[in-house]
């Protein structure tokens, strides 16, 4: 039961935007802005570090819809869900995603891990400016929505498969559609 | 020198708005209608767990002008700004906002940190569900502005003076005003 009365049955973070609507409008822009907009990295890719920070904090419902949001940008195999899990050890991907990742890891960990080093490797592997940035702030933005949806104990469904339907809206429809009784 | 090219010299998290314009948007929108939007708690209580949760995660840019912000909601006393890095034990605060800190303080750590008994003494204080509401998400959203500001290394002034006339615009002011080249 989350901390607070939320006069909603509704799971995850979608209780907290019903609960409060004004914060909801900027909290969903920025999702599908980071999320969806203009990027050099594929919305897949950023579905990907999305998901590897919350699971990094711990955030079953963010982790779980956004590696279920990934997946269906790829190919729909729910299985990178748990890839992710293993810190993409077994997971095939470009070099440049790695170290992208290993930058979104620091930056979870908190802004002053990031160092010269981190940003060098990624630039080796080819990362932009534009992706270095893009990187930190989806990390960072991440770091919000899992404290978020966990400091007031929202209820989360606890099977991936509970997550594919959720993921495949985030993926093809966006975070800013429209929703009954929030818009 | 910031870890990518901004285009700009512009400080903290100003840089990074110039940077990437469509992004600053719902940032700055989260951050006026968080702090300054219609809630229980006053701006200057909203500036104050602002400022507190920013200097937990070390973050000088964020810590000392949200600080200088809440001084001038109050009485333009910079001193406030020092207060909080002494966490709140010799400043004169209502039982309220002191449990409503100690939760900030925990979601700060993670979301998962806060328990049961940190709601219930914060609710014997007197705060309402939206008062715990807003207490997390401020608290959650400086996790990822402070991670954004120094994740991609920005500078920032060293003095709290520089920061007074900044607080001042941001307690008077606010997020969302225009700002020649930004909008």
């Amino acid at each position: 039961m989350a901390h607070i009365n939320l006069n909603n049955d509704k799971p995850g973070i979608v209780g907290l935007f019903h609960f409060r609507k004004d914060t909801a409008k900027p909290l969903c822009e920025l999702a599908e802005t980071l999320l969806r907009g203009p990027s050099p990295l594929s919305s897949g890719e950023r579905e990907m570090i999305a998901s590897y920070v919350s699971y990094q904090n711990n955030c079953h419902f963010c982790h779980t819809s956004h590696g279920a949001s990934a997946a269906h940008h790829f190919d729909g195999d729910l299985s990178l869900i748990d890839d992710i899990k293993k810190d993409f050890q077994e997971t095939e991907i470009s070099d440049k995603l790695r170290a992208l990742l290993d930058i979104a890891k620091k930056v979870q960990k908190g802004g002053r891990e990031v160092n010269d080093d981190d940003i060098q490797k990624a630039r080796e592997a080819g990362a932009s400016d534009r992706e270095i940035h893009d990187t930190v702030l989806i990390a960072a933005a991440f770091c919000m929505y899992n404290r978020y949806v966990d400091g007031l104990n929202t209820w989360a469904p606890e099977e991936n498969r509970a997550y594919d339907e959720m993921g495949k809206m985030m993926a093809h429809e966006g975070y800013t559609r429209e929703r009954p009784g929030l818009d």
